[in-house]
């Protein structure tokens, strides 16, 4: 897990399968972001199975995998060359978000219902037989990147957690990435946190990516449009409170709107209850929020402070823990997966 | 953290402080238990604090660290000498419940509010100046001792969850005790699962140890108990439904009394709640229930089991989490810290 090594391959790919996009970058031997490339998920996967109970709806792995090959040829074409050292082709690393297990397949995935199952080890070498490939979860890769890179250097004991679609996570404890019995560690948007709370597409009832991610902030302000606080909202959603989508309150908030603003602090709540959480049972020294979400900025961040001074246990003894914003933006998970790609994985 | 070495300590004390007793133990160089010898725990603290909203009514540091002087007393006379390698004092290692940073002080417990703040290194080395001493947090001893000598051998991602007063925690990934930036990991009776739930000693509302927990199994059944659905445990307390505690109902639940079973399966629901979510963070392959509500055994444990299954994200793609009971029952966390005083420290 070093940066650009004397003797390394000159370039890395990395790709990151989000619920609504799939990034990739390339990386140069300095590390630096030379190349990027982003498709659709394909079939829109995550808001079909967000409107419909999650069971169906999305792209399938292969559809997924498709998708994935073709972000690597166009970083290729953009790199000139296949761009590895001494002309072979540039390894690949690829990020994966839910239950990926140490062979490459995607045990289970709520964000990607309809590629759960997939061997995506098996899928990605068929489509890029030629390079070095590295699979592992999408929230390890972005926590690899932040640690390597970017927010979180200097901190041996730190949580990445990417607020996006759904919630990602990535531990980091003794300066490694925790990866658990079966590579499944970090799942921590679906721990419960209220069991009457709404019903997640992972089959469950209140689990926190249900309140504290992108999905989450739309029904947070679902709820407030029906009840009548986001006049200035619902009109950038068309006049319909349903079409009402995180992103409008988002910009709203950013805007001064009071009513979103309110929404926003509502978010940072629910975020922090979970970093409390996590806290409580990881006890890390730093939090890196990552994803869509953190667009943001002091306006999720701030209220998210000053509730898990109040959630945290113990907060007055306990050291402060920084809550801060991810370095490197949306780009990390792809950052990390270039970067496991060289390194021949994170564990 | 080795058992009995040639040439090592013949004999190693271990003391246990929980909510209600202070328990000791010295073990042989062959790890056996060749003494015992408990106290309460001073001044009644936590029925006291529980009652009182926790804030008040606990023994202080100094009176905690004087209980611990006396079983170490009980037990050096049990053994016949100091017991020491070479004549000198026997090593003593002391569990201790809640937030214990890297100094020996502790800096926060919900369940010794009055010993919050204490610095149990000076006060110990102060009544036991000759004894090499160690001081831990006492569900990590636990967890060490299941996994040396009990129930979690050959797991080296397991969880350790102490069910007594409140609940400890004890994290193993990798064969090592997690401790956190600070030495606070797995304090996880304070994940928050109920944000609108009961309020907590710790100052938060909806902890899991509200529900999870011996207080929490005396708060269900007594609620169970004023809706009139426990006539035989309510006789057992004296026919008074403010007097129901846990212990009545695991006793009635044990003779086969349907509504003290009911209570169970609601507790074992909630116990399965919060593994859960463990197993959603940290992916163990077993976990590992210890402490006092352990003694109901398969009556506890058969309902967990069940919950978790339905709790547990993508319980049908992931190997099966082995859910057992302690091996070494309420004398885990005093043999670990035993173990612990052995080998100088936990990690």
């Amino acid at each position: 897990m070093t940066g650009g090594r004397p003797g390394g391959p000159a370039v890395a790919l990395g790709v990151d399968i989000g619920g609504t996009k799939v990034l990739g970058v390339a990386l140069d031997g300095a590390d630096r972001v030379v190349a990027e490339a982003r498709v659709p998920t394909p079939h829109g996967a995550v808001e079909h199975a967000r409107r419909h109970g999650g069971a169906e709806g999305t792209g399938t792995g292969s559809d997924v995998a498709d998708a994935v090959a073709r972000v690597v040829a166009t970083l290729r074409a953009e790199v000139g060359t296949a761009g590895g050292a001494s002309g072979g082709a540039a390894p690949v690393g690829v990020g994966i978000p839910g239950m990926l297990d140490r062979r490459g397949v995607l045990v289970f995935s709520p964000n990607l219902p309809g590629a759960s199952g997939a061997d995506f080890r098996a899928l990605l070498t068929d489509r890029l037989p030629e390079a070095p490939l590295v699979v592992e979860n999408d929230a390890n890769c972005a926590a690899t990147a932040e640690f390597l890179l970017g927010a979180a250097r200097g901190a041996d004991h730190f949580v990445m957690v990417t607020l996006g679609t759904g919630i990602g996570g990535g531990l980091v404890t003794g300066g490694r990435v925790l990866a658990g019995a079966h590579g499944f560690a970090g799942e921590i948007g679906h721990m419960l946190v209220d069991p009457s709370g709404p019903p997640c597409p992972c089959g469950r009832r209140g689990c926190w990516e249900r309140y504290a991610s992108g999905g989450g902030l739309g029904r947070l302000a679902r709820e407030a449009a029906y009840a009548g606080r986001l006049a200035q909202v619902v009109a950038l959603a068309g006049d319909d409170p349903e079409l009402v989508r995180g992103e409008h309150v988002t910009r709203s908030a950013l805007d001064g709107e009071p009513g979103a603003l309110a929404v926003m602090e509502d978010l940072g709540w629910w975020v922090a209850l979970g970093l409390a959480n996590l806290t409580a049972v990881l006890d890390p020294s730093r939090i890196v929020l990552g994803g869509g979400l953190v667009v943001a900025g002091e306006i999720l961040l701030a209220p998210t402070r000053r509730a898990f001074a109040e959630l945290v246990e113990g907060a007055s003894a306990r050291p402060e823990v920084e809550i801060v914003a991810a370095a490197l933006g949306e780009r990390a998970g792809a950052v990390g997966a270039a970067l496991a790609a060289r390194a021949g994985g994170l564990w």
